[in-house]
């Protein structure tokens, strides 16, 4: 691309959102603000006001702007071994900063501000459970999956006991557990048929 | 019991706790304060700093008084109508104020408060996970759970799709959510036996 206004601005823009990755990681997302960014990109506060309208909004795409390609699903054929995988990438990232801490600073606000909470089903987790439910659907067509099986459920059950363990118990997320719960999750609690 | 130093003790710190969850529902987790807790219940400060270490150690604690009895396993000899039962319950505290609003604002303030995270996993989460782990066990001496079904990973399995959809997705919680829930854990995911 030529070096248009535009492109300028997607330049601008991004350089922006490295910063913010950056400084969050350097201070935490509690010191984190507007004014801190502007003053590191060479910017005016107004420049960054005019595209983000808040810290939380500002760095839910600097973190999106990060992982969109690793969260696509695989597909091998295998539903257990794409989960797997694409849960593995999921709890790379997780563990891994500037994301992890500053995806959990951004959960942790949006407990108290709807915006944010808002903003990041919308941008994220809605996107990911279509993904999910997309994959599923294929395993289901292949009989790969329960016929029974509740669609809308996919994302709650698949990411629930991740992200119980990343914001509740705090625990390390490891690929041992994702592949433990998903044993669980492919076998079920129940007793089995009786025979 | 008699009117003794330590019961008025006890007293004394009920009262905290209900003006702290009064005060909490009024204005919300943000504008909440220990000094403000304290001008209400006419102590000082230090009677309260004395006992808590923080405001989030006196909600947690304030929260704590609300719900214990409620959340424990009936025993009828049916798991799944045992933890329909008890998953209800807490979906019911987890939708009423002042319960759930103060709940959520807490999660949210242990993502950036280690502390806090580990007084709710020491005084409520582990607590939780002991018990219902205790009751999965009856269930799978008596045949009613998979005996491959791994008994660490029930509390994330079991409540992991309620936190998701109360701190995540933010959608109201019902019984019929907790009730198909249950269904697919105990179905399980996976096709079932090829004949």
């Amino acid at each position: 691309m030529t070096d248009t206004p535009h492109r300028r601005g997607a330049d601008r823009t991004e350089a922006i959102m490295r910063i913010t990755l950056e400084l969050g990681q350097e201070i935490g997302y509690a010191k984190l603000s507007i004014e801190a960014v502007a003053a590191r990109a060479g910017a005016s506060k107004q420049t960054i006001y005019r595209r983000w309208s808040s810290k939380g909004a500002l760095l839910l795409d600097s973190l999106l702007s990060l992982n969109e390609p690793d969260l696509d699903y695989p597909d091998t054929g295998d539903i257990v071994a794409d989960l797997r995988a694409q849960i593995h990438s999921a709890v790379d990232l997780l563990a891994r900063p500037p994301f992890g801490p500053l995806f959990k600073a951004l959960i942790g606000e949006a407990q108290h501000e709807p915006r944010i909470a808002a903003a990041l089903n919308e941008r994220f987790i809605a996107p990911q459970a279509d993904k999910t439910v997309a994959r599923l659907k294929t395993a289901r067509d292949q009989g790969q999956l329960s016929p029974a099986f509740d669609l809308d459920l996919a994302m709650a059950i698949l990411s629930g006991p991740l992200y119980f363990q990343f914001l509740i118990t705090q625990e390390q997320l490891t690929h041992e557990y994702v592949d433990r719960i998903l044993d669980a999750l492919f076998t079920g609690m129940g007793p089995g048929h009786v025979r």
